[in-house]
Order: structure tokens, then sequence, then C-alpha cells
């Protein structure tokens, strides 16, 4: 297929919170203490909440800067580019871009709201998390209905705190809950324990995808406080399987059989071998671990209830039917360093010029559609939706960015790893 | 290729170490100090070695057993197969399962010599290690020529004397050294200091291959105390990614152009996705993080310098080209658990149909002959080498064994994680 004749639906992008969210959707008595963007004195801005402090990493917002330019400094909303934070922009440059919809994972608060469960006041807590699903939902994604797929933060600390959220934002029509990949490694009851089962019986009665987010158990892959930052960024994505193992074997997945749950910036080159290697453990182990799914074999349980996605995946692609065809879902990853946004679309139709045009729409938008209950059409023809269709509504939108002070944005080789675990939120 | 013409050679299997290992190699001042099993009370034979116990793991050794036994518990010599510990018995073994040579890791020591390493009384550690070796070399590998790869475990406290001890050995003939995944991990310099580079100028001085067995670094992949042990066993094999990607983008590969590493029992099938993922680091990435390989890929780099391994991996197989066929070698994994012995040659023939012959020889044995610097073929034909000229060899050696306690051995569901993580040394 040209690109240009593509429809193109990102499962897995991010929001930098613009400053002002919270204006319109906290109670009166809680906005002193809402989080809030301070300026610091090396001319950052800054997330505070109460006594955090959360800058924005220069990598996390490089969408259309020179590779030169990439690094992990924070960096202030004055270098960033506005589609980051600001909707009107944002939806610039996605139709730029070639992209339909998009769904946005969280930046400030973590991938799990853990930013918001860390504070000891619980009713702040909870009042600034509906704030923040509220502007994501109304005003983020509202603002322009059919481009953004809502997406909602769990209550971490309260599973039945965190079913009622998931029922109260699936009734304004929120169907994804983003989620840790791994509750244990955050200090809460793992998979494994029953403590969740209020949250999943909720996301099966409300059809809420649990999209787990790489990165999102605050744990990242350093193999040494040495090692370059190569290491890690290669092993981002495949260290996925780890949740994707961990919820297989789980009661989750046995006790909730309508729990459908989203692997998010996790590839999917890697899911045929894990597949196959589920089953070999499954055929040598499972007459002494005691395992059962009902007759079925863990690789058909996997594409039952996991949705994987890709970038650009040749590897995956060639082994789309190995995988699932209806398990697979395309990502832009805007505006992150992994994204090739804006040429996504002409990527992908070169890695893909060998797929008949009815899968690869699977891949690209109705997937997505499916599994996230999010009908774009509602709002605009499939004709309006293409890559070409969009690009021609916005004309001549500036995709290019230079840094205003490309001193401090250069590079940073020598900033040891340790720091960067800290501050990153991916 | 029929499964009784291939010729094969498992580059990762596993000695159970016997009694009467330390007799004819520890020098007279060492021999009370040095490792020895003790029976337990419970009927358990066990090593022992300055304070420390180690048990024999019974799913570290059940080859041949109906898997409604395995287990984890700890076992005793005569509840498991002899040739797991047996040289003679075990030569019959690989014949019967049809394995013209195979190349052992440790068990007890740990993979990298832990056990060792731990000791305050360093010239002990070295005479215990030096007579390790000499027992794996000249007794356990020599008995019978051209049937055993040898393999040394390094001295994992002292580059230097490492270094010294690889020359000593690769003198008698061994080309492969047993190394952990990750020095960090067990508190030594990472990969990404000089620390090791005494080390690794006598590997490749001496053509000697670091062989990095999966769990090497003592870490076994737990996501939670309370996960089913199935959930370590899928996520074993991938986890060796880690070490891959922390070796690549080292400076031990662009240091040592001539060093040779393999990635024991890690499969093959994730690898084209990690090539791919390797290079889009490097091309999203290498301009600010300054990653230089004199203009190639690191998919290139991983080719020149990594051997990988599967015992039946179809989706290594069909991606084969994309790995690289000379990069791919066979494994039996005798006797743990993962192994299909005595049927590992038909299980990978069912698997392999569609391939040239040229190009499976090269998997079964032609790239561990080469890597290894290793020929069974100064002792015995290629005619006299194949599997059906070796199991008519060994005529109806019995390959099956119940076992005598069934009750000790069959469920160990109940058996936390975090007791077998100590326990292992896989």
């Amino acid at each position: 297929m040209n690109a240009e004749d593509m429809i193109m639906i990102s499962v897995d992008d991010h929001v930098v919170e613009p400053p002002g969210l919270f204006d319109q959707h906290i109670p009166a008595r809680y906005r002193e203490a809402a989080p809030k963007i301070v300026k610091t004195e090396d001319g950052s801005d800054v997330w505070t909440f109460g006594g955090s402090v959360i800058p924005n990493i220069g990598l996390n917002a490089v969408a259309g800067r020179p590779k030169e330019e990439y690094g992990i400094e924070p960096t202030s909303f004055d270098e960033i580019r506005p589609g980051t934070y600001d909707i009107h922009e944002r939806i610039k440059d996605m139709s730029a871009g070639g992209i339909l919809a998009s769904m946005n994972f969280p930046s400030f608060p973590g991938f799990s709201g853990r930013l918001f469960a860390a504070s000891a006041d619980k009713d702040l807590a909870m009042a600034v998390l509906r704030a923040y699903n509220d502007w994501h939902i109304d005003e983020w994604a509202g603002t322009y209905p059919g481009r953004i797929i809502p997406m909602a933060l769990p209550v971490l600390w309260d599973a039945e705190e965190c079913a009622r959220e998931v029922r109260r934002v699936a009734a304004k029509g929120c169907h994804s809950l983003t989620f840790t990949e791994n509750p244990a490694k955050l200090g809460y009851p793992s998979f494994h324990s029953d403590h969740w089962d209020p949250l999943w019986r909720a996301v099966c009665d409300e059809n809420v995808v649990v999209s787990i987010h790489l990165g999102s158990s605050g744990q990242l892959s350093v193999t040494a406080a040495d090692a370059p930052i190569d290491v890690m960024i290669t092993l981002q994505p495949m260290n996925i399987c780890q949740a994707a193992a961990d919820l297989l074997w789980s009661r989750v997945i046995k006790n909730f059989p309508d729990i459908k749950i989203a692997l998010s910036e996790g590839g999917t080159g890697w899911i045929p071998y894990f597949l196959d290697r589920l089953d070999r453990t499954y055929d040598m182990h499972h007459l002494w671990t005691g395992q059962d799914f009902g007759g079925k074999l863990p690789s058909e349980v996997f594409r039952e209830h996991f949705l994987t996605c890709f970038i650009a995946d040749p590897v995956g692609i060639a082994l789309r039917n190995l995988i699932g065809l209806d398990n697979i879902a395309w990502e832009c990853d805007y505006p992150h360093s992994d994204s090739s946004w804006p040429h996504a679309p002409e990527e992908l139709a070169a890695v893909a010029r060998d797929i008949p045009d009815a899968e690869l729409s699977k891949i690209t938008y109705e997937n997505a559609v499916r599994w996230y209950s999010f009908d774009p059409f509602q709002h605009r023809t499939r004709e309006q939706s293409t890559v070409g269709a969009l690009r021609a509504e916005v004309g001549d939108h500036d995709v290019s960015i230079r840094a205003r002070d490309t001193g401090r944005l250069q590079r940073s080789v020598g900033m040891e790893l340790g720091k960067l675990a800290e501050m990153s939120t991916a």
C-alpha cells in the first residue's frame, strides 16, 4: 500500500502535560496542593508535587529534532515542540505525520500514576488523579473528537477505588487504563494475589484494555552502573516479555476470561519465539507445575488476551501470522526518540511493502479501533482519514525544529545512568 | 535430512560432578579442605566447601524421567541417571541419543566458579579450581577423546590469574572458558571497565571462546516472590539478551577484535528482532551517545563475535539467514529439563525438515567444530559419527529410568521461588 493511502492509528504516544492542566478540573480546596510547574534556576520547567520534583527530559520530547541534539538533560517548554503539550499543535503534528488517532501515555505522573500514589494524603491524591483523568478525557481527548484515544490513570494504592475510577471513566467513553508492568516491583501485591480482583472485574465489565507500557515497573534495564546508555535503550522493549510471562501464567488470565492487555512499545519480532517458549515450557513442565488452561496452549491463550504493537518491525511483519493478525497494532511513539515522526507512514510502507492491503489495515488501524472500542469514523469518513488526506488538511505545517539553545541540549554521554534511572519516568 | 544421518555436536550440556573428582588432581596439602560430597539426614547428597552446602537439584538431572516426576528437590546420586556423573555411562547416553560430542557446563561450582571465588583462602581456591579444570580436561574429557569439548572454569577473583589459567588449559587443548553473563551483578568490575583486559587478551591469543550460560549472573528472572515457577522457566533464555547487549556495546568488542563469545542455552528465535533493535538504536542514537564500530552496523559486529545455539527452535530455523548461518550451533541440554534426550535428533529433524543438508550440518556440528577448535574426526570418521552409527554402537542401552522413590521426587509446586533462587546454580 502507498503510504499516502494508509489509515494510521497509533496506540503508543506520549503527552507532555501542559501548565494549567489542573485549573479547570481540581476542586478549589485542593488547588494549592495540586501539582504545579516551576521554573528552576537553570531555566528548566519542572513539575512539583508534595516535595517531589519531576523534570521533563530532553529525550522524551525530541520530535523533529536533529539526532545530534538528542539528550537526557532537563528541559523547558520553550525548548520543546509545542505539539508535545498543546492539543491544537498536537493535532496539527498528527495530521502532518499522517496520523488519524493516537493514544497518549502520561509523562510526569509516571505510567501508572506512581507520583500521585506516593502522596500521604490519599484524599488529595484521589482528587488530583480524578482531575488528571478528567483533563485527559474531556479536554485533551475531548477537544478534537475521534483524534485521541482516551486513557485513564489507575488508583494504584486502592484496588476498590481503582475499580470505581475505571467504571467512572468508562461511562465517559474511556476504554484504556495505563497500568504497571509489575505491581510487585512497586511494592504492591503481585499479579498472582487476589488483591487486584475488583480492578480486573471492572475492566472486564467495562471493556477496558489494561495498557502496560514498557518501563512501567520503575525499573530500567541497567546491566551495570558504567554501562553505555545504548545498552538500556536496546533492551527496553524486550523487557516487557517479563510482564507478558508474569500475566500469562497468572490467575488473572484464568479467572477473568474477558481481560484484555496491551503490551505498549514492546515491539513484536520476539513474540513468535516467546510463544514457542511458552508452549515448550507448558509441554515440558505443566505435569509437575500444575498449569492448566483448560486444554488450550499458552500461545492460544496469549492471542485471546494480548495486543502487541510496533513502530516498524521487519521481523514482526514477516512473522505476523505467527503473532496473530488480530494482535498487532501500530505505534508512532511521538514525541520520544524511537519515533520516526513525521515520516512514520513512509517507513512502515517500505517495511510492509509485501503485505496484502487487508492485513496491513488490521495493523495500522482496524485492530486499534476494535481493541480500544474507539470509532474515529463517527467524526470523519475513511476517505478523510488517510495519511494523504490528513496531510492535505494541515498544509505546510512546519515539522522541523532546531533547538533555540543547542548548548543546553547537545550531548549527554558523560551523564551516568544512575541519574537517568532516577529521573526518568520511562 | 533423516535424523539417523545427522552428525550432532551439542554446545550446551551439563556435568553433575562425581564424588572423588578431586582425588587425582588436588595437591595433598589441600585434600582435606577441598570440596566433598556429604550424605545429609534426609538422604540427599550435597557438596560442601568452606561452610557452603550445595545440593543437586532434581530438575537439573531429570534426563530419562517421566515429566510427572520433574521437581526441584535436592536429590542423591542413586536417584539420578548415572550418565549425569559417570563418564562411561555419559558416553553411552550420548551415543544412545545420537550425540557425537558435547560441551559440559559445571554444576556445583556455579557456571563461573563462584563457589571457589567465595573462599577467603585464595591459594586453596586456586588449587581447587586448577584441580577441577584438570579433572574436567584430562579425566572427564580425556577418557574418550573426541567426545567431550573441554571447558575450563575462570579465576573470577583475579583477572591476571584468570589469563594465566586460560593459557595453561589452552596448552592442553581447551578452547572454551565458562564465564558469567554479568560480572557486575556478582560484585566484580563490569564489562565496561578495563579490569578484565588481561583475560580478553589471553582468550584472543589462545583462541578460546568465552561461553556465557544463561543464569550465570546468579540472578533468576523472578518477577514476584509468589510468581509460578513457569514464569521463570519461560523467561530464562531471553534474559541472556542482556549479556549480549552489554557486551555488544562494550569496549571489549571494540578493543579485542578477535574475541569470540557464545550465548549458551539462549535460544535463537529472538535474535533477528534483537539485531534490528541494535541497528535501530545505533541509527537513532549514535550521534549523541558516541558509539562507533568503524562504519559497521551492530548486527554485523554481532555476527563477527557471537555464537548462538538452540535445542529445536522453529522460529530460529525459519530466520536462520537473519541470524547468520555461521552463528548457530545445536545444544541438547542433557540432563536438564529442557532437553529432549534421547529423542533430540528426531525433534530437530522434524523442525528442520525444510533446511538444505549443507545448512543443517553447519548448525548440527560444523559451527561447533570451528568455533571451539575441536576436531572429533581425528578420532573417528564422519561415517562413524552419525546418529545412526552411534546408536548402533551402543546397542540396546537403557534410556529409561523411574525414580526409585517417587515420593521424594514428585511435585514441587509448593516450593517457593526464593528458595530455588538461592539453591539453583542455573
